[in-house]
């Protein structure tokens, strides 16, 4: 028996893409699963920018859809939370009925996170609800990330691990991503890979 | 005939999030649509925060379950993207098979944004890949964000309706928002309106 798994997250951006997503797949390997990285993809040219980002888009899709499973990298891309395209791709697994899992490399919860972006400058109005100084709820409920994501992956049995990288390994460190994989190949009933 | 539409994002977390989301209803049954609103829910009390964010999770999943449609507000969110929640939701929706929409009420691109965020000192690397000063690549495809989510729309028949909102009224207007409206009505060939 042979479980996929969709590696989704932000490493496709970064200067040494081909090293970093060539580390998980093998380590993904080496845990018995079988990796679907977005960065093993050809486009074809096409014809404008936009149709580029179409047939990336479309590939990734069809990735997605091949895999058992995704393992989501959440960890806050560019700001306070998660990248947009890694969370797009954890919904669309969520919908498809797939194993769903993640994690993130900055300890704090989105609560704090967000107290920091603030520069603690928050207040809990009449409501009790609190908020940031320019009035936006912030996130209470002892998540990562938006609710949708993290509700979406323990609803179904899944986990967010979290773990408090060196700050200048927060896109390389691979502690959590290894952790989620353990627990995918657990979860298949695969054997022990150790 | 009716059509329903789940409106995604994040005016749930405004100060007047209930008056907001009152008028975006308003619309979307004035344009012969069915509103599906996110705010509009009532969450049994739960031992912990994180249960509450499960609750709500659930809640909204089994609103997007019920609705033919998504309208998904990517204007963004605490920073350079659209919110993380209201991408997980587009996803979800790409991948339950549901007619998709989105609007975002800044008018740059993504590829401009981030050059912003990095103070212009963005750079094309040795393989013509343009990447801010920490090295991550900028998105350059001419879209609003993330490839996978105005890819997901676009490919689907759908489109992202981009509108140049006043500053203080990024977050309240709802010019593109109608817009979105008034295309997902005549899709379904619903009569017109107005």
């Amino acid at each position: 028996m042979t479980l996929s798994v969709y590696l989704a997250g932000p490493e496709v951006f970064l200067p040494n893409a081909r090293q970093q997503i060539d580390r998980k797949i093998a380590l993904t390997r080496a845990a018995g699963l079988v990796p679907i990285a977005p960065g093993d993809l050809t486009i074809e040219p096409q014809p404008t920018k936009r149709r580029v980002g179409h047939a990336i888009s479309a590939v990734d899709e069809t990735m997605m859809d091949s895999a058992d499973a995704i393992i989501a990298n959440l960890t806050p891309y560019r700001g306070v939370s998660a990248d947009t395209g890694t969370c797009f791709e954890l919904g669309y697994m969520c919908a498809r009925g797939k194993l769903v899992y993640g994690y993130t490399n900055l300890a704090p919860d989105l609560r704090d996170r967000l107290i920091g972006y603030y520069d603690g400058k928050v207040h809990v109005d009449a409501d009790g609800v609190l908020r940031g100084s320019d009035g936006l709820t912030i996130d209470d409920v002892d998540m990562s990330d938006s609710l949708m994501m993290q509700g979406g992956i323990e609803r179904r049995g899944g986990q967010v691990v979290v773990h408090d990288a060196p700050p200048d390994q927060v896109f390389t460190d691979t502690t959590a991503f290894e952790i989620c994989l353990r627990l995918l190949a657990e979860r298949a009933g695969l054997p022990s890979s150790t």
